[in-house]
């Protein structure tokens, strides 16, 4: 398996170069498009690494498999999709057009911007501190790190350049969604986005959600087992922004990616795979990292379909 | 013509009851649905009224032409247009697809809602109270009543029902249309729209627009007249929300509809037409004061066209 | 006034070169891009040119008035207007996106390609030839040239490239807008668009329009008198594509364009005005065409507003 | 298996009455609402039926999966996907919007109207009827019955109202998608769509592709075991309409469904699963017949996810 991930990393780092870091926060822009790491966790809890694997970055839409854990924890299965649909789009990820256009306007899914700060106002807590430390304190538990922090510059960063999602807020605030502050669920948001992992700690993750929500190290049960169907569905249905179609054919490993450069996935009963490369395609997927996913896909045959 | 103008009232008077009012903020919603009244103002500042003409009722829309006259003479007319366009669009007044969908990402019109916020971030002033003071003046000017003020009520219920509004602010922050603070501007734009006018009152603003600019009454010149035919033009073929088409066909008088239940007509080198009543049809234009102007227009043969 | 007209052609003349000829269909690509014609016919009947006023070339989109009036004889105001809107969209003149998206399925107005088919569909005659006759002759009398024909070879070239007016009607039918053979609506409407016309022609379709429905030269009423205003209103605010806010508001003149390269306006009480000129801006009027009409407008003072 | 079979469609039966049968197609709307078949076939090739598994009925959209088995013989995967995307959409299945407004303008997958149009463009013939007859001789051989046929009736039907499928292929037409004849294409496919099945024989051809392109009756390969995965993961994201993102969520068996009433199920490794209940929910699939596969997924753990 060491083999196996060190070539995916070989092979994947033949793009290097070839794709460009997020540029609408200029946190994100300043990141070495020359990174790349990949993590393979398997679900006796064994980790395989090759690259940059200390290298830390933000979760960015990563975060919202774990909004959406909390928020079914807190709300359950019928509060969270009486919010938010469970379809894919086919559109950009922070496209509003459809909470014009289509009926009933809620965001088509957990997965997109606008779905994902649906499922921020399900967090519950009397202030955006305690909502946010809820949601840290679950992403501490679920990538196996009790220190994770979130990054305070990159936060800053979002609030400053937030302006298309505080627009998809109000929109669903207007249309009766989401209620309350819209700045505080902003903030929720925002922090849960910053948070800093490593490949390994997502991988560590998608081995949590291929293991059925059950800890591969500790044996512990971390997330109820009727969610993970759920989680598992929509990360491969929506998890790839306008791209999971093709990458559920090319690839066919439910994940979630972030512009931050990380790509989580889970194969179920057998492995998470973690990878992170800043440079990104034009579907806003770390390039390198899809790369080094097809390479694991087909050699290992993880594909579900 | 006293006669002609108390008959278009017993005319439109039929259609009382056909009508809602607007239910998006309480305060309108609360207004009488049986009130009607009509003016005509001439261009040598003769007025002739029928029906409840002392009524006050907040500018809503109609105040979007004050905002774009205050605007071209802090900017100019490239300032002004290179924030909004002058295409009417078919869509609903409050509608962000375009702000999407269509590039460059700046609203249609100053007529819709987004347009009217894009030129009201035009509006000088180092404080949203100097920059609504400045709106204010301009308005009393133009209405022939420096005692006009608005209302703090409305004011307020249309702050906690702007979300769509705050979403259209955003979105165009986040394209590069708007600057500044979107609250400022929000209360700014929120502030005109509560402005209280009578019938009356809009009919005289009316006939500065038909003057070509120059007070009916003092002789004197209040907008320069490069800016009349902008401004005719662009509430001939905007001003009637996506009935504007209908309206330029079946009346033909370049009109501003507001949904507090007022519309102010300007017919050129004639006259200023003022209408109110609150029930509105299902485009938002005052029902009765649509038909008290297809009479006016038939009768006194008023159509541009 | 032939000063006046000389100085125009002058004046617009400084953009030859500047737009580009359409490229749809070969025919009208191969048009010489330098060509140039401005034609005014008062509503006395007297007409005064300059330029290459002998050229003819194809109606296009011209013809949706001619087509409007014919239909207006044959189906009346409501049968015409219940089949299509009376609404300016913002759009391209070919969008199909509304046909699916707005309720009622009907196309906004007579002036977009959807809309003159639908039009087309109201124009009666039991065969393509028959209808088409009709339309000729009506044509030929509002230009005042019983020898008018069609171009058989730009005819032959719309059949070849009008895949996307097949689509439009055929969206039409489904939606119940229009009935009957498709191949039979696109043949007249193909045909009517290939009407060889010259400058000074189309002068004199604006003359009649600007004179009330009446022949400038005969005295004969031409078209009913309740629909000109219901003409004149359509082409100003939808006859020049998604330009035509800012054409209200720039000359302020109702004028419909074709994608040959023409333009027809109708001052209302005083005059006609055509000008030809093949290059066309990034919205499908001559660009030449356009210039030469502010400039008419500014000195003639012809805007309606 | 036999009693789990039965009891699916016990479970299944209790939902009769509460859709309503296609009606667009008189022919679908005829159909009795009250039947209900449910049929598995596992990859040893033993089938399980309960109810009224004699039934035939069309095959509607379930050809599209036929269709795509096809185009990628005759023209390989890349010849495929320059024509079609692979994303899911979220729109209903015969929406045109995207033909327009995202480009390129190709449809955005396989499984939508558009995208099926498409591919049928892709199958080879220099006839309609050489066409068709290869797409009959494959249906017939992945369902395991030569002596399968077409509906003319059905066919006829489709012919007359396929308006909507006509402007969907013009405007593919237009941008380059497809060529030559229209309604040759779209003889072959409202055809393909005409296919009269089984509930056992679509169970048959999801036990193929469930075991990997092999017949499981004779061992022969019927379909490139490479574009099994391709065909599996676009039945998932895309198969079931607008409803695809819920199914997955719900039930996670790759399936694909027509407004016939059918469903066809591929369970890698395990099973085909084929129901048939010809009233359908709002998205246009069988409502019992999801309510069937839901039992059989939760009973037989039968979900990918």
């Amino acid at each position: 398996m060491q083999q196996i991930v060190s070539d995916a990393h070989s092979y994947a780092a033949r793009w290097i170069g070839a794709g460009k870091t997020a540029d609408y926060i200029p946190q994100l822009a300043k990141a070495d498009a020359g990174l790349l790491s990949v993590c393979v966790t398997d679900v006796e809890g064994n980790s395989f690494f090759a690259g940059d694997s200390a290298v830390r970055f933000t979760m960015q839409s990563i975060c919202k498999v774990v909004l959406l854990i909390t928020a079914l924890q807190d709300v359950g299965f019928e509060g969270v999709f009486q919010k938010v649909g469970m379809e894919p789009t086919g559109d950009p990820f922070n496209s509003i057009v459809r909470l014009e256009n289509v009926s009933p306007h809620r965001p088509h899914n957990p997965m997109i911007n606008a779905g994902a700060i649906a499922v921020t106002s399900c967090v519950k807590g009397n202030s955006a501190d305690v909502r946010f430390r809820r949601l840290l304190d679950t992403t501490r538990l679920l990538v196996g790190n009790p220190l994770l922090e979130y990054s305070e510059e990159v936060y800053r960063s979002e609030l400053e350049t937030g302006d298309r999602n505080r627009a998809l807020a109000y929109m669903m605030r207007q249309g009766g969604i989401i209620t309350g502050s819209v700045s505080q669920h902003l903030e929720v948001y925002f922090k849960a986005c910053s948070i800093l992992v490593s490949c390994r700690e997502i991988s560590y993750l998608g081995a949590v959600l291929a293991n059925n929500g059950v800890s591969p190290r500790t044996g512990e049960a971390l997330i109820p087992p009727g969610y993970i169907k759920i989680i598992r569905a929509l990360m491969c249905t929506c998890g790839m922004y306008d791209f999971s179609g093709e990458f559920a054919l090319r690839v066919g490993i439910p994940s979630k990616s972030g512009v931050g450069g990380g790509i989580m996935g889970a194969v179920p009963n057998r492995m998470g795979v973690g990878v992170y490369s800043p440079a990104l395609d034009v579907h806003g997927n770390s390039l390198c990292g899809v790369k080094a996913m097809e390479y694991l896909s087909r050699v290992l045959e993880l594909s579900i379909f």
